[in-house]
């Protein structure tokens, strides 16, 4: 089945706004089989429109339109799709009701022009936006299915998950339910974990349990995309390969699904009743600014330092923490030459006794600081959780 | 003229790369008054980039095609622009000696599969790429004027820059120079910026120099655009706009052009010969990472904490650094309900003297944390260079 995203609104047609949407339809869309073939963005214009839902029902077999739902004059998506159906746009009461009573819930008024909102092409599929004025809808142009939706972030993700993929799904003929296991990891590039993850029955870009690699620097996200007839046998297929996953990847995975490294660090700091202190030199305060500002960490961490020179000794005294971090970046004296980079030197020190680590990074400035910072955390991870302290990584040159 | 934007490539089709290529292309085009009118992103693949080339040719007056140009198997775009074209791929020459002697000049031997980059369709302009080795080109498709790009960011800027807006002006008819003056603020919004600079003659969102916007909160830009027959003609127009506008934001702009805040905040302190000590609460390392990693703060930045609490007298005292910034924040007990946020303090004492000033803000937490952070560099920049600190700011509630 040939899918296609078609983005409105001239603020992405001129790029004042980076189009995100975009690539968060099109990665849930290829995480779930569904194959996207063609991206358009276009303003709000109504030729534009026209025209575009006309090409697109052309080409494709499915069209997600995202934005021009809203309530003002330059928000023309039901207008144009009423007139690429030939039909006439008419009032959903529904609608109109449930928008009114919201208001009135929050003690306002609707105003007049949100009566737009209501308005869709005769014979459309309503589709539930459960936290905006901007209902979505479904109609058929040309030989493509075509589901509106509107451009607010938050609401969009929703109903693209709870509406628009069960509904693409059931239009290329498989009625099923999805999930997406997420694995972060440090230390190993996307070529590796690929060997790393070689052989697992059923797993594979184009296998039953599809495997996808997104590398956010110096982090690596492996993530495992699986559709099944229920959710009990998605239970019972993803379990094992999870597992197998999970072990493969074993010390080098620093969290999973939502959490974060940080996020780990700071659990496992909490489970064993530990306070932190964290020194560094060159990182600046990128390390502290990771921990510190997480909800809950307000009675863990308990001082920072930034300074020419750090010790764990020092940070243990004058914060009274239980652990402290230090981490130290020498960088090369010329910052030009191919191979140039820094040389980091992570020490923790606590109850647990001490540990140093030290690892030399290759690349420019930000990059061997964002190692560095990466590398403390885990350091601390590793230590918290009784796991060598000095595995090598994949960024790091002997 | 009708311009759109073509963009290839399987990584940004399926959003495993945002396509931050769009936007910047985007705003350029229309920085320049350029008329952005179709966006269209499509994978790697025969029969759906020709289909895109020809449909493009039919609705568009020019084309930027961006992608494609490597040299593995699924770079596509020279084949099927020769295919669009009705022509075949010929060698072209010079680029093949350009990039065999450019990996001769690193001491290597240009890989056999290099040679596809230098092979372009029969008739097509050459486009010169200064800094890699896929070269551009133009040709002319159904009634549209392409020209073809690298996908890689920092090649496609500077070609964009230097070899595709000025043909496209040609194709416009508008032998032009351009300018971008661009202005940083921080407390005013995009409203208030706009009733500031009202009335400037010649300046306005479709006037003979293009004002726009774009917020990046809590900084907002302010952009100029301007077109001329020559350099001189563009001074002569400019200079008065550009002071009146820097006279009316007065002391809300941070920074112009590339500098930014923490930059013009280093060098107040490196010209004044100050040293630097950071002390913060809440916003946990936030501060201190904005400064300490710039290049050439080595000698400016002596400390930065993070503690419960903060003093500049006893930042002063353990740093020895001449000048002292603290920065407090009080979060709301409750963080849920609407008018929900936090009382930023912040603290100097240097040889200038000593000063505090106190603001609240509301919004989340990382809104506040954000906030404070901006206010605290800008509470600083004012204090460096003499003037208010306290002047009020958009985002603050009293």
């Amino acid at each position: 089945m040939r899918v296609e995203i078609l983005c409105t609104g001239d603020e992405i047609l001129t790029g004042k706004t980076i189009n995100t949407n975009y690539s968060h339809i099109a990665r849930r869309f290829t995480e779930v089989g569904l194959d996207v073939h063609w991206g358009t963005t276009v303003g709000d214009d109504r030729a534009t429109l026209l025209k575009a839902f006309l090409q697109a029902g052309e080409r494709a077999d499915a069209v997600i339109v995202n934005g021009g739902l809203g309530p003002t004059v330059d928000d023309l998506s039901q207008e144009l799709a009423a007139e690429a159906c030939g039909v006439p746009l008419v009032l959903n009461e529904m609608w109109l009701e449930r928008m009114t009573q919201s208001y009135a819930r929050r003690g306002r008024v609707m105003p007049a022009n949100n009566r737009k909102q209501a308005m869709l092409p005769e014979g459309a599929e309503f589709v539930d936006n459960p936290i905006g004025t901007a209902c979505g809808f479904a109609v058929t142009i040309g030989k493509a299915r075509f589901i509106f939706t509107p451009g607010v972030p938050r609401e969009m993700r929703r109903m693209l998950d709870e509406q628009v993929i069960p509904r693409f799904l059931k239009i290329a003929g498989v009625n099923v339910v999805t999930r997406l296991k997420r694995f972060h990891s440090f230390g190993i590039g996307e070529s590796r974990a690929d060997e790393m993850l070689a052989g697992i029955p059923g797993l594979a870009i184009d296998g039953d349990i599809k495997l996808g690699f997104q590398a956010h620097f110096p982090e690596l996200e492996t993530k495992l995309a699986i559709r099944a007839a229920d959710e009990a046998e998605l239970m019972r297929r993803l379990a094992p390969v999870e597992a197998e996953v999970r072990k493969r990847l074993g010390n080098f995975v620093v969290a999973e699904d939502n959490d974060t490294l940080e996020s780990v660090v700071l659990a496992a700091l909490k489970s064993g009743g530990q306070t932190l202190a964290i020194g560094e030199t060159v990182t600046g305060g990128i390390v502290a600014a990771r921990v510190a500002p997480l909800p809950g960490a307000e009675g863990v961490f308990r001082r920072g330092t930034i300074a020419p020179a750090v010790s764990t000794e020092a940070l243990l005294k004058e914060s009274g923490a239980s652990i402290a971090l230090a981490v130290d970046v020498k960088l090369d004296d010329s910052m030009d030459k191919p191979d140039s980079g820094g040389t980091v030197t992570i020490a923790i020190a606590g109850a647990k006794g001490s540990v140093t680590r030290t690892a030399r990074l290759v690349g420019n400035r930000d990059w061997v600081r964002n190692g560095a910072c990466e590398l403390a955390l885990d350091g601390l991870r590793r230590h918290l959780k009784g796991l060598p302290v000095d595995e090598r990584i994949d960024f790091e040159r002997r």
